[in-house]
């Protein structure tokens, strides 16, 4: 038997595919118990299909999803253009025609992902897509197949290589954001606008996917809250380190008793923090359960070996069911009702970092304040920075989004003081 | 539909099964597609059965084993009581009885895996064993499930939290092996002969069963050399960091061209190297490929409730399979001739501790023969230690295992000299 692929796009994962299936060809075709072969390559105009014919690949391009739809040759489909459209059309046209799917497309799966998904079990195949979510780390599938028994209470993630490469030079090298941001651009980890990578964006979209399979709810993209590290300064980074900190771009869910609640913000991570360590350009997914209590899946997060490694072990997870005529299970079957954690049940500890006139009696305003709010200090620091004025960090014990709230707009309103940064310790 | 489950031994792990069920039942039904239910417990004896009785333990506990293998209502086989015997007679009987069976045995499937293997191949039945490596951490299933598009080659284990705490605390607080074997012995993570974990006998029993599912091979226990913790000192640990590293207990399988080769030794890891953060009890398998190229996976290696919670996420993929009527997989499909690598192709750096007499010219000896083996140094560091001796410590570059033994004799055998310690750098 032979089952068939077809991929839609020839940018740098899919071009990885060919690779992978030729390099690991012995290995695959083992693990798959059959061949897997690629049928036909979408590509977008025949300017396209003749320059990369003119460089010697020697596979079907077609400039029209209708070749690919229309041959019952194919049994899977492997979208890798990226983005919402055309892919969204493209992917629902492959299921409604009965092809299994296997993506990398993490934007379209978290915010179109429960539609697609309907498409897919409507039409009796499933859709796969372990290289959404950072790329070269077996996260998705783990969740999905080792955590049956357990109950996951807790997720952190690192999961966006380019805020992660510039927090790490901000951090070690005490760069500003800045001069992180330019060093990410030239080496090609920025794209000319980074938004989504540096305001968390791209990560809420992981968070989004990821809550699906640890927690069996889906979490709407718009309730991830999320806040970039563009107002990161050199200071905050200074600060964290004295205190026994590094500062990291995590998104975090959480189910507490009230429900669940989702966010990517900057975050102090202790030093000894398992995810501290985790630098550059890779990625990490920290779980905290009640059975296996805490585990750490770390790899690279992007790159072009990594994800289709991922998108290739769909397609032979795939493979396997079809040549045994098996009914194919759905990539995620852990689904419960979505209800959302109330403000009350969220508990943090924070930093706040606070500029003043360096004068008698400061901090005890200060102090006053947090024990008006129930409040107390894990850790100060002061020191003068020059021109009279006093910089103050304090790390407080826990507190709830209200009481949070509450001390931000009190100290924001607090006369000579400002308040120039919060952000989460974990 | 129920799945009915008999479990062999009722210690820790055991004890963790019914907790999991309870705790996560309705998860775990959903998951499975079926309840499972503990039908039987097999105890050593009537006395420990009036023991559970009298604690309130309502179970159906027996002391023979046939009253499990003739029960018919039972599918899964959990064995949970540890070493060979009767572990094994147990499991091949169950096996025989067409029973699937799940167990955590790492010493028996390191030994006899391949024995047992085979018997349940002959009756149409699996054996499934997550928590037999890393208690807490899924990585037999990943290199089975995710790691199929991939070609390993090397991995890298901390999977002995023994020797892992004692070393920790050796590193970061400078203490001895027998201070740090006696905290691990206070805390109860040393049993009173410690053999197994100290000299990374316990080690090498996963490095077995994680080469099977990482090469396809099946590496011998008797050919994983191992060495123990037991001759570092605080010297070594104090050079260590000097130089940049840290010291643990690593288990390593790497494939050459020639082959396979696999040890259990203390060795250099670079401070920034991943594996160098793991510390205290936990446990974390490092993973090099040409696909994903490098991922880690951390967690507890040990403990009632990670090992139950791995133990039982075996359980629900039998469970589910079962339920639907198919054919269940082998636990690892992928297996290949196990070839073992040439010396040569062998090629490490090692760390060499050196005494001498503090004289000029005594680092031009050793500079000589190691050119004379064609090894450069890459890190030298020599101080006076006292009574006009010196402490000369070298980080060598890459050499073969001929070279390195080779080197070890000429230094040994060099007037004057003194080879205090050898040890491998990543």
């Amino acid at each position: 038997m032979t089952i068939n692929i077809a991929l839609l796009g020839f940018g740098t994962v899919a071009s990885g595919i060919p690779f992978l299936l030729k390099e690991n060809g012995e290995k695959i075709t083992a693990q798959a118990g059959t061949d897997i072969q690629i049928a036909k390559f979408l590509v977008r105009d025949d300017a396209e299909k003749q320059a990369l014919l003119a460089q010697g690949h020697q596979y079907e391009f077609v400039t029209d999803i209708t070749a690919i739809l229309n041959d019952d040759t194919i049994d899977i489909v492997i979208e890798l253009m990226g983005r919402i459209e055309p892919a969204k059309t493209f992917i629902t046209q492959a299921l409604q025609a009965k092809k299994h799917v296997v993506t990398a497309n993490k934007d379209l799966l978290a915010v179109h992902g429960s539609d697609l998904l309907k498409v897919a079990t409507d039409n009796g195949v499933v859709l796969y897509y372990e290289a959404a979510v950072t790329g070269g780390i077996p996260i998705l599938r783990t969740l999905a197949n080792s955590y049956t028994a357990d109950k996951i209470t807790k997720i952190l993630g690192v999961v966006n290589g380019t805020s992660n490469f510039m927090m790490t030079k901000m951090v070690d090298e005490g760069w500003t954001y800045d001069e992180a941001l330019a060093e990410a651009s030239r080496l090609g980890y920025a794209e000319s606008d980074p938004t989504n990578d540096v305001d968390g964006i791209d990560a809420a979209y992981k968070i989004v996917i990821l809550s699906q399979f640890a927690f069996g709810m889906t979490i709407k993209f718009e309730d991830v809250r999320h806040e970039g590290i563009r107002n990161i300064t050199p200071e905050d980074v200074k600060l964290a380190q004295k205190l026994g900190f590094v500062i990291k771009l995590v998104g975090e869910i959480v189910e507490r008793p009230s429900g669940i609640y989702a966010e990517v913000v900057p975050t102090f991570l202790p030093k000894n923090h398992q995810l501290a360590t985790v630098n550059g350009v890779m990625n990490a997914v920290f779980v905290e359960s009640i059975g296996i209590n805490e585990a750490m899946f770390y790899g690279p997060g992007a790159g072009q070996k990594p994800t289709a490694t991922s998108v290739v072990a769909d397609v032979i997870e795939l493979a396997k069911g079809i040549d045994k005529g098996e009914v194919l299970p759905a990539f995620n079957t852990f689904t419960r009702e979505t209800v959302y954690a109330t403000k009350e049940d969220l508990v943090d500890k924070y930093y706040f970092a606070i500029e003043t006139e360096d004068k008698a009696g400061q901090l005890l305003h200060l102090a006053e304040l947090f024990h008006a709010e129930n409040v107390s200090f894990e850790q100060v620091f002061q020191e003068n920075i020059g021109d009279d004025r006093a910089s103050i960090a304090i790390i407080s014990h826990k507190m709830d989004l209200n009481q949070f709230d509450s001390l931000v707009e009190k100290i924001s309103n607090l006369e000579g003081f400002t308040l120039r940064n919060t952000i989460k310790v974990i």
